[in-house]
């Protein structure tokens, strides 16, 4: 996920205040326009761009649509003493997510036992490792499961796109002092975006990133944008992809496979996205301070590893994008051209300005 | 994980016959030689030979030199109302990993909360997959986490064995009639059984497979076997290893790490093995009719999908399995001659006549 070398710094407080807006004056009331904001532009403070403000425009157009409710009232069903089942009333997919595991929390918390939440009626929610670390700052293990929003992949064997590349986030509480140990990955080898830069450049891809219309790999990024992204490790990847989406789906009435309503190109329908956020109190099972000096003896083991020829450091899942977020705040956000070209277009529309 | 093409057909029954008699006079009792024998031959059937009998002689082994206790008293701490910690007692992983996951349906059933059941002091376990099922066929879904007994992949960036290839599953109840949907996959690329073979055939190996001492890929099958086994995915697989392994190990005593006491080359120490299997049953959500109904839909649609070229038919993930598996029952277990030397082997040390 890596931004062009035209790069611009913007200061976050700006890009905030300017998200911000954007969601409020789109009729999102103050304190839950800046919780989305917030959690969008914590993607690019991670340097995880793909799932940041890249994807205001969209989300603004989907208001704008009346496809997405700014103002949700978000319900509970089969309320239970460690799961329930929240309808999100269509509103924005960080809103949800992050009340959803608030949620999941609370309830763990209370009852003192793991606790699972399934959520109907949702939109995208951007990176599935934000929900994670909720978890993680409650001194507990968290799980989060979503549906893509767009189907680019087939089951194995097919080459009918009814699959997402459907993301997923585990993660525990780090040592003492130390960010949290999280996995956050989707279930392609390569992301799109990447293909198409390949395309753009007359570059061959290898050979596992992509399928042409008939089904079968190709190294011809122009074949692979007609066809359809690979699952990681192939069958490996689809299975994972596949049971990521009905972990996420199939307990609720949220959409799945052919059903599925595409985040850009469907602006007459609601998306109905569903998610499975999970948590399991680490203290049910060990002390936190055990818990704790366990990942400091895992922390130092990886980080002192014998290195490859020409690596400088090792790192641990999750580490990296909180040395970035750390950069990103205090030097600015790195946006590219492009990008700032979009928010800027999206903020005009609006009447609002972007930060020169 | 293919078998060779001498491979000769073992009826079931006598396959069975023949490796609970081999725990059963290594001191196992009855009912739990024959629950080990089933899961363990499960594997087979199954055609994941990694991880069925092929293992029967180093179990044989750990079990002769006092490492495994064949009479193990399986012991709850921390026991909650969707929680426990389960001491092993240095049991069979396969028999730890059944009563852990039953200990687990059971407090979700009586409680109707989400369980999760972290186990210490246990075993090499088997296919995780076969702990899931137990939880499908209880209509729960289900998640199995686990360690792996031996270290050949590194930290990304390392060239350390510091990390184990750490399986995990997670699987839900399938449409009626139908087998449940599971994902069950290790971390690496590809497993180190296919660059021996490509080491004794003369061939080179893709150049993700694997890192030679340096902790540079390498196409060198003979390299790579000094080497390292490179993750599924680079920094995906690393991030997905470390996270199961951790998740499996952080909330008890099991070892991790440098550590891990290796499967074959340790006969002196217990391998403290972790696990961590969890439950979420299905009627907390919603209806199983629902769920059901749901699951349909996508396993009419998934098997539907227009093919690639050249490919019969569209499987679910462990629908191949749940195939192999009815067959092999009918026709027998397929065995190559080098397991079955093996197995004549070590039936012979003990006294037990291998069936012909």
């Amino acid at each position: 996920m890596s931004q062009d070398a035209n790069a611009s710094l913007i200061p976050y407080p700006e890009l905030l205040g300017f998200t911000t807006k954007v969601f409020k004056s789109l009729k999102v009331p103050d304190l839950e326009a800046e919780l989305v904001a917030e959690s969008l532009i914590d993607a690019d403070l991670k340097g995880i761009f793909s799932h940041g403000v890249v994807r205001l425009p969209v989300y603004a157009e989907r208001l704008k649509a009346g496809v997405i409710n700014p103002i949700p009232e978000i319900k509970r069903r089969r309320d239970g003493l460690g799961s329930c089942v929240i309808d999100g009333d269509n509103g924005l997919g960080h809103l949800v997510g992050i009340r959803a595991m608030e949620i999941a929390i609370d309830k763990a918390a209370t009852n003192s036992v793991p606790t699972f939440v399934a959520v109907e009626r949702s939109n995208h929610f951007g990176a599935a490792g934000y929900f994670v670390e909720q978890a993680t700052r409650a001194e507990m293990i968290g799980f989060s499961f979503t549906v893509g929003a767009i189907n680019h992949m087939a089951p194995w064997g097919g080459r009918e796109a009814l699959l997402g590349n459907n993301p997923f986030a585990m993660g525990l509480p780090g040592a003492k002092g130390e960010p949290p140990v999280i996995l956050d990955m989707a279930c392609s080898v390569a992301a799109r975006g990447k293909i198409i830069v390949a395309a753009r450049n007359g570059e061959a891809i290898p050979d596992d990133w992509a399928l042409d219309e008939r089904g079968h790999p190709t190294t011809d990024p122009v074949e692979a944008l007609k066809g359809l992204v690979q699952p990681v490790g192939g069958p490996k990847g689809y299975a994972l992809t596949l049971v990521v989406g009905l972990l996420s789906t199939m307990m609720t009435s949220a959409l799945f496979g052919s059903q599925l309503r595409h985040l850009y190109d469907d602006m007459e329908n609601e998306q109905n996205s569903g998610h499975l956020m999970g948590v399991l109190p680490v203290d049910l099972f060990t002390s936190n301070e055990s818990f704790g000096t366990r990942m400091r003896e895992v922390s130092d083991e990886m980080h002192g590893a014998e290195r490859a020829d020409g690596v400088d450091s090792i790192y641990l899942p999750g580490e990296r994008e909180s040395l970035a977020r750390a950069r990103a705040l205090k030097d600015g956000v790195p946006m590219g051209e492009g990008v700032v070209g979009d928010l800027i277009e999206c903020g005009r529309s609006l009447g609002i300005k972007f930060p020169a």
